[in-house]
C-alpha cells in the first residue's frame, strides 16, 4: 500500500514518522506542496492532504480516499482536480471536543464575570465591585450544534447559563433551547449576552455574522468565534465595538491566518486574539484515527467523516 | 422582637429595608457603627453585624444570637465585648458556591490554556501556537474542602484536570485525591501547576502560603487566592514571580482591602486583581437565610452556621 502525504519539508509536526509508525505495512511518502507533476508516478492508494497541494491530483487521479488532518475541509474542497468520485474524509473530534469546551468555558465565564472590566479597573488601580449577575439571567447562544457545539452547549448549561443553540436541522440537547434553520436564526440571536460560533466554513456560513446579525444581540454583548474566520464580517464587528453596541470579542479564527501584523484586532484591548488554538489537532490522535479508517477501507468496511461536498463539511 | 443592625448610613445595600420586609413582626433598627453607648437602651433579641461596631455589645450584652452577613467572621470575632455565651452565626452558601465555582473555573482554565501568554503575544502582534496541554497532565490543588472548596474541586475534575484537595480533616470528593492535615500539606502542594486557595482566615491559615509553601509548586505555577487575603504572604508571592518560579496569580482577596492604590499587585501584568467579587454576598439570599434562622431560634430549634470560636469559622 502506498500513502502520499502532502506536506512541506519544514512542517512542525512529524506527520511522516507518525503515519509510518501507524501504518507499518505501507509505503508512506511525502510530496512537496505544488511540486511539478511527475508523468508515470506510481499509483497511491491514499492521499493525506496535510497541506493544500494544487498538483497532487493531476498525478493521483484515483486514490481510494483523500484525508485531511483537520476537521475543516474548506481548503481541501478548493483543490483543483480533487477527484469527484473519491471520498474526502475529515478528522472527527480527535480529542478536540473537550479542548474546545474548555476554551468556550474560559471565554464565556470571563465575559459573564466581567473579568475584562476588572482588568481595565486594575490598570487604573481602581477597587470597585459590580453586582454579580445570576448566570440564569444571561442568554448564551451556541451557533452550530454538531458534536463540538453540542458539548459546549451542555457545559455552559451545567454552569447555569440560559443556553440556546442553533443548527441547520433541529437538534436536541438537554437543557438547551434548540433553534433550527434560517427561519429561527433571528430568534436565536435576539438578546444574547454571549454568542459562541463554532460553525464550519461553507457557502451558507460565509459572512453570516454581519452587522445585521450582530445587531440582534443584547447591548454590550460579547462574541466568541472559534469555528471559522469567514463566518464573521470583521469590519462589522469593529464598527459595532466602536459604536458601543458590543462590549468585546474572543477570536481564535480569522479571515486571514496568521492574522497579519497590521490587522486592527491585535491592538483592540476589548478583543482577545488567540492564534487558532482552541481546537488544536493532536497529531497522534489524528494519525491513529486515519490509520484506523484506512484499515476499514482496506477491508471494504464503511467509515465515518466522509465529507458531503454539497454541504461543505 | 427587636433586631439591631450595625450599619453605616451610606451602605450600598439596603439591609434595613430587606430585614424589615423579611421580618414583618420585628422592630428592625439601624445602629451607627461605633456610636456612643446609650445607657438603658432597650434590649435587642438579635444583633446583625453588617459592619464591625465596637460599642454595640456594651449596650446589648445578651442578645439571643449575633449574625454576620458574610461567610467570613474574623471581623466579628475581633469585636470587643462580643458576649461569650451567645451564638455567633455566619452566612452559609447563600448562592455563593456556584458563583465561586465559576470564578475558579475561569481562573484555572485561563492558566491551563495559557491565555495570559497569548494576551502577551497579542500585545506584540505575534501569531505563535503552543502545543495544547492535556488537562490530565496538569495537577490542580484546592486548599480548603468545605462546601465551596468541594464544589470547586468537583467542577475542576469534571474538566479533566488532575485534582487534589486539602483540608484539616480527611474529606471524600469523587475524582479528587484528598489530603489531610499538616502532615500531608507538603505532598498536596508538591508539583501543583495551579493552586486554588479557598481557606478562611484563622490563626492556623495566616501566612500559610509563604515562600516555603509556594516553592513546592511546579515551576511556572499559577496561584489563585479567593479565600482570605491573610493566607498569602504577599511579598513572598512577588519574590517568586520575580524569580520566575511562579508564572502568575489570580487574586480576589488581600491583606488590606480595598487594596491600596500604591500596592504593587495593581501594576503586575501577570497578576489579575479583582476586588473581592468571587463570592459576593447576594443580599436577598442572605437576609432570607438569617430571617429563617431567627424563626427557628424563636421556636427553640437548632440552626446551622454557628461559629466555633476556637476554630475561627
Amino acid at each position: 500500500m502506498r500513502v502520499i502525504v502532502c506536506l512541506p519539508a519544514d512542517d512542525a509536526v512529524p506527520w511522516l514518522d507518525l503515519f509510518a509508525a501507524a501504518l507499518p505495512d505501507a509505503r508512506v511518502e511525502r510530496r512537496e506542496p505544488d511540486a511539478p507533476v511527475a508523468a508515470g508516478a506510481p499509483r497511491a492508494d491514499y492521499v493525506v492532504a496535510a497541506c493544500p497541494c494544487r498538483t497532487v491530483f493531476a498525478e493521483q487521479p484515483a486514490p481510494k480516499a483523500v484525508f485531511t488532518v483537520s476537521a475543516g475541509v474548506a481548503h481541501a474542497l478548493r483543490l483543483p482536480n480533487l477527484p469527484a468520485g473519491v471520498p474526502l474524509i475529515r478528522v472527527e473530534d480527535a480529542g478536540m471536543a473537550p479542548q474546545m469546551v474548555r476554551y468556550a468555558l474560559a471565554a464565556v465565564l470571563r465575559a459573564a464575570l466581567r473579568l475584562d472590566a476588572y482588568a481595565a479597573q486594575q490598570r487604573a488601580a481602581r477597587w470597585e465591585q459590580h453586582a454579580p449577575r445570576a448566570p440564569a439571567s444571561l442568554a448564551v447562544g451556541v451557533l452550530g450544534l454538531g458534536v463540538i457545539g453540542g458539548e459546549i452547549a451542555r457545559a455552559l448549561a451545567a454552569q447555569g447559563f440560559a443556553v440556546r443553540g442553533h443548527a441547520r436541522t433541529r437538534k436536541a440537547v438537554a437543557g438547551v433551547r434548540c433553534c433550527a434553520g434560517d427561519a429561527e436564526l433571528a430568534a436565536f440571536l435576539g438578546g444574547l449576552a454571549v454568542l459562541v460560533s463554532v460553525v464550519p466554513h461553507t457557502p451558507e456560513t460565509t459572512g453570516l455574522l454581519d452587522r445585521a446579525a450582530l445587531s440582534r444581540l443584547a447591548d454590550g454583548a460579547h462574541v466568541v468565534n472559534m469555528g471559522r474566520g469567514s463566518v464573521l464580517v470583521e469590519d462589522d464587528l469593529i464598527a459595532l465595538l466602536d459604536s458601543g453596541k458590543l462590549s468585546g470579542a474572543t477570536l481564535d479564527v480569522f479571515r486571514a491566518e496568521p492574522l497579519p501584523p497590521e490587522h486592527p484586532f491585535w491592538r483592540r484591548p476589548e478583543i482577545a486574539v488567540t492564534p487558532h488554538v482552541a481546537g488544536l489537532t493532536i497529531p497522534e490522535d489524528t494519525v491513529a484515527q486515519i490509520a484506523a479508517k484506512i484499515g476499514r477501507l482496506e477491508r471494504n468496511l464503511p467509515v465515518t467523516g466522509v465529507v458531503d461536498r454539497e454541504r461543505g463539511y
